[in-house]
């Protein structure tokens, strides 16, 4: 493709081009925070490197290639952006609004990742790609702010339902592991002896005949996850 | 635009090309089936009168506009399709498998409409728009069909959260009426005495001073949905 888009000619007929198509993902994992060393949820941005928006973070993503997927553009994302294969990622929403980019106009389907500690601890960052606190961000470039707010808002929403706690936690957990997550999400503390009751009544949340290692008190039990994630057509292998 | 779509050079660069862009709406509302009279599920469908798939039924869809927002487009489906304004119109999925269509990469990101029977009842039909119910459609154009099937198992998964079913209904009900919906969409019957215990137990479920009129029985009693649907951004005046 040959595109001048220095003058307002190309400006004009970029306006009248069809909408062009985008894949970004929102990538969330629990770490600890830097004050508290509580959990905390905490998302990878990348620093763009070209208007608009130049030197300011995004979310990563780019152009749909015409032989990718749309989860597989989601899937290399998350590759490129922190050098992880995916566990949980599905579709988030496609944001398609007239003024999301000052230059074109673009429609971003969304996908988000949940990403276990272990695996967060060995994602790459660099000059160009950093992990931050999702209540935390500072303005970031085009809508995505309003994309992250919306994928915080989900994730709360989808807490209630259960499942998708455990993909920000390992394959064995104790139940103030699982406490810690709910309290990261909603952003409050919550009644343990309340919360223990609630999770032990849950079918999909089995005892397993483990215990955590090291601390100095009799050490609690491990627990196991057995239902199944997600609602995207892409779990449910059809489409 | 000049294309000519005959020859074989141009079929190539259409596939290199970026993957452009459709909505299309899945469109429920409950009407009477032919043979029992009972409320079953049913959509309409648009018949193509262009390659491919040429003469074959297909959801009410089309390229989205430069200045069209994805809710605009999805609306402007339902009015052209039906003459109705939508009352429940929310994102379903970005569908984008490499071969949907078998001329170029169209990523199509698929709308649902419920209707209310009363307004399903004035909706236009002809030659080229006609309804079908959900589970008698035949072959459908492209990947209809999974996209079909996709959005009657997530109608099926979000009745289990409630407010679902009332946008099938009228503002006033019975509970009854609630029962066919469910029975409707779940294809199985429901035992009358728990349904109504558990719907009863619903806070969102009003009861009101009102009483159906015209049976011949002692008239059941009136209900009213008063909570609130959706959960797209759009339903939360974000993005």
């Amino acid at each position: 493709m040959n595109a001048v888009n220095t003058n307002s000619a190309n400006v004009a007929e970029r306006r009248l081009a069809p909408p062009s198509l985008a894949i970004s993902t929102v990538i969330f994992a629990l770490r600890p925070s830097e004050t508290s060393g509580r959990p905390t949820l905490w998302l990878p941005l990348v620093r763009r490197i070209r208007e608009p928006y130049k030197d300011m973070w995004a979310l990563p993503g780019g152009p749909l290639a015409h032989d990718e997927s749309l989860q597989d553009a989601a899937s290399r994302n998350l590759r490129e952006t922190t050098g992880l294969a995916p566990q949980y990622l599905e579709q988030l929403y496609a944001f398609g609004g007239l003024h999301r980019s000052p230059t074109q106009r673009v429609v971003s389907i969304v996908y988000w990742a949940l990403v276990q500690p272990t695996e967060a601890a060995l994602a790459d960052e660099s000059e160009n790609v950093r992990w931050f606190r999702a209540d935390r961000l500072g303005e970031l470039a085009f809508d995505h702010n309003a994309i992250v707010e919306y994928a915080l808002w989900r994730l709360r929403n989808k807490m209630a339902y259960g499942s998708i706690a455990y993909h920000l936690l390992g394959e064995f957990f104790t139940l103030a592991q699982v406490r810690e997550v709910y309290e990261a999400v909603l952003d409050r503390q919550l009644d343990p002896a309340n919360f223990r009751r609630q999770i032990k009544a849950t079918p999909e949340i089995e005892e397993t005949g483990e215990y955590l290692q090291g601390g100095k008190h009799r050490p609690p039990r491990l627990y196991r996850f057995t239902g199944t994630p997600g609602l995207g057509p892409d779990n449910r292998s059809t489409p």
